[in-house]
């Protein structure tokens, strides 16, 4: 009989705790290699030793604990999650999806279970790129995809990756060593909030995530001509902000359609005042879909509809894609089994396509990944509002430790 | 036989002279009390004493230059533009209706016309405003409502109205008696570039000015809730921003019907980032009309407009005035005689609305006030590029010229 309300309450608490540590006493910020990133992941070994894990920090300064298979040769399912933060960042992104793999850990060690696979449970050091503007330094230095480039790479300080890596006592010549093999990996399993409003709205406590959506980000430049707001009729104007605003209209209605989110998030009109018709205006188009075709779609339909917008209103237009990623999809049968575990358990079963960035994007490249969401106010992120009801936080300690066992029955026959 | 080519060369060539006379080499900048502008005050006061003009500095440091009625007791024609300018400005904003104004009299001097009415050319000393952020300075002054608290103001460095008034020279204790009585005035007349296309488009030299537009200027704010770009489902947004695109498209379309112009110059996104939804914009409008009853109800149906968007959407708004004019008619009489000056001289009447504001502004509070507008090169103003053509310009003195004739042949008869 596993008590989910108590297991849930230590997490909880263990959130707090991590939230006290913090480079501003004002607020929660970790950025990567700092004092309290750093004070952070001490306090995570902790609690990793204290529940019996072999424990380790690899040289990005990631806090790895170990419980191995009862045989030799098994494969190892990596659970994890970051420790590193934004500025002025929530409890919740990243500490949460940590301290629930432990809590699963000291469960599994408490029952004695026999394992028919390892068990690596990963705090990584950096998934927000806030320091060095590069996002997974942690978990692609796991999966062996960190590119040395980005040692180069300096702070606003102007102070190095590689030399960060140093003063954490990492050494940059092994970093490679850290790596998982392909063969090794079983799975990637990460508890994450949602980040958005979709369980909040549907009062669900938590969510199989399908796919981490694809991102292009680009930005779109809209030339007419300035001209002054008193003296020229309407129908000599060659407005750029019209043209803009019927672009982002556009956005709005072609994003409508089933799989796609965009969003203007930017939007600068060049040399603006009240009594200037804008000349030209820059402004940024952010597009994300689960579904790659869907994806470069979308932005097709919006590139020919800014086009179109400029031929019509005798404007320049320019699209220049500025990041691009694919979209990364779960893995089938490990999601198959977490929704079969959230039934079980009760709830009904939502599926979810991860419009947030997370470790499981360069995990992905080695190995099979699933997510688990749990529900958050309002959606709230990246934010001192970030919050989580304990409730929900009953609700996936009691999914994902069904997940754990269930996982651990299937492999326990032969492949 | 008058040489229209002859006098158009030699306002051209003034034109030039003061061009050449600014604070900055790169470019035209000649900003009120500025050693450039007193320095082009000083030139158009030894053209006026060339022409045979009473001339003065008054105490705002406008250049009067006087040519007196044959008889006593008569009115005052005043011709007048400014010769301040905005920073990088054109040659022809102000200049031009100095200039014409000095040949015009220079014409009637030397063929010792007898004009029944006393004409008064004034070079004002501030009309742009950009030192002080108060336009009309000079012809305040002229029309008695220049309000003392506006000596108080202060320029960019610190520096006092009064302060530069008494380093001009002036006398802020005699400013009210530089003001000629409303009984005095006869008339307002004064040519100025379009600063629009119209001409322009219609190949046409020049044009009556019917009315100077009424402004109002509001500052737009539409609330809405921040999110991230990513995780936020199209349907649970409250994108601020798709909210002021719709706004921009509405104050296009509520413009578009006849007498208005509206115009959204600035915009601001909050805390904009490429990934997050905007969660507040803040926009300029600026709308303009010679009529003030459709300026105020397109001010009232843009401020509905804008609340309606914001009930459909989930947005808050804001609609808050910044600053308001009321517009002037120039008078009937004296463009209905303009307009047959530029019939006689072959060329179409087309009446036009000043969207841009003029020393006739302050002045239409004493007197009855006529402008003439001047085709400039595709409109452009307030900027290098700002031309007129020689063509034009002749077309121009030609009009200007029969137009006082006309007007002395009329009040040599008792009223």
């Amino acid at each position: 009989m596993r008590d989910f309300i108590a297991r849930a309450d230590k997490v909880m608490a263990r959130v707090r705790e991590l939230a006290a540590i913090s480079e501003d006493g004002s607020c929660i910020t970790r950025r990567f290699g700092t004092a309290a990133a750093l004070e952070a992941g001490q306090k995570v070994m902790e609690w990793m030793l204290g529940a019996g894990l072999k424990v380790r920090v690899d040289n990005i300064g990631n806090i790895r604990g170990r419980w191995e298979a009862a045989g030799p040769g098994a494969k190892t399912l990596v659970i994890g999650s970051h420790v590193d933060t934004v500025v002025d960042a929530g409890q919740w992104d990243g500490p949460l999806g940590v301290l629930m793999g432990l809590d699963l850990l000291e469960e599994l060690i408490a029952e004695g279970v026999e394992l028919p696979f390892n068990i690596e449970l990963i705090a990584f050091s950096d998934e927000e790129g806030v320091r060095f503007h590069t996002t997974y330094l942690g978990s692609k230095v796991v999966t062996g995809s960190f590119e040395p480039a980005l040692l180069e790479r300096r702070d606003g300080d102007g102070v190095s990756l590689s030399e960060v890596i140093k003063e954490m006592g990492g050494n940059i010549g092994r970093l490679s060593g850290d790596a998982i093999a392909a063969e090794e990996w079983l799975g990637y399993f990460e508890i994450h909030i949602e980040q958005g409003p979709v369980l909040y709205e549907r009062d669900i406590p938590v969510a199989v995530v399908s796919a981490i959506a694809g991102q292009v980000r680009a930005e779109v430049v809209i030339e007419g001509v300035a001209g002054h707001a008193g003296t020229v009729p309407m129908d000599l104007r060659r407005d750029a902000l019209a043209g803009a605003a019927e672009f982002i209209l556009e956005v709005e209605r072609v994003a409508g359609s089933k799989g796609l989110v965009a969003t203007v998030g930017k939007l600068e009109v060049v040399n603006a005042a009240s009594n200037v018709i804008p000349g030209k205006v820059i402004c940024s188009v952010d597009v994300r879909s689960a579904d790659g075709v869907v994806l470069s779609r979308g932005c097709e339909q919006l590139r020919l509809g800014v086009e179109s917008i400029g031929w019509r209103r005798g404007l320049a237009v320019g699209w220049r894609v500025v990041q691009e990623s694919s979209p990364v999809a779960c893995d089938g049968g490990m999601g198959l089994l977490l929704g079969r575990c959230i039934a079980a358990a009760g709830y009904e079963v939502v599926e979810l396509v991860s419009g947030a960035g997370h470790d499981a994007v360069p995990v992905s490249a080695v190995s099979p990944v699933c997510m688990l969401f749990v529900r958050c106010y309002k959606g709230i992120s990246h934010n001192p509002q970030e919050s989580v009801e304990k409730r929900d936080l009953v609700a996936a300690v009691e999914v994902a430790d069904r997940f754990l066992h269930q996982l651990s029955e299937i492999w326990k026959y032969p492949r």
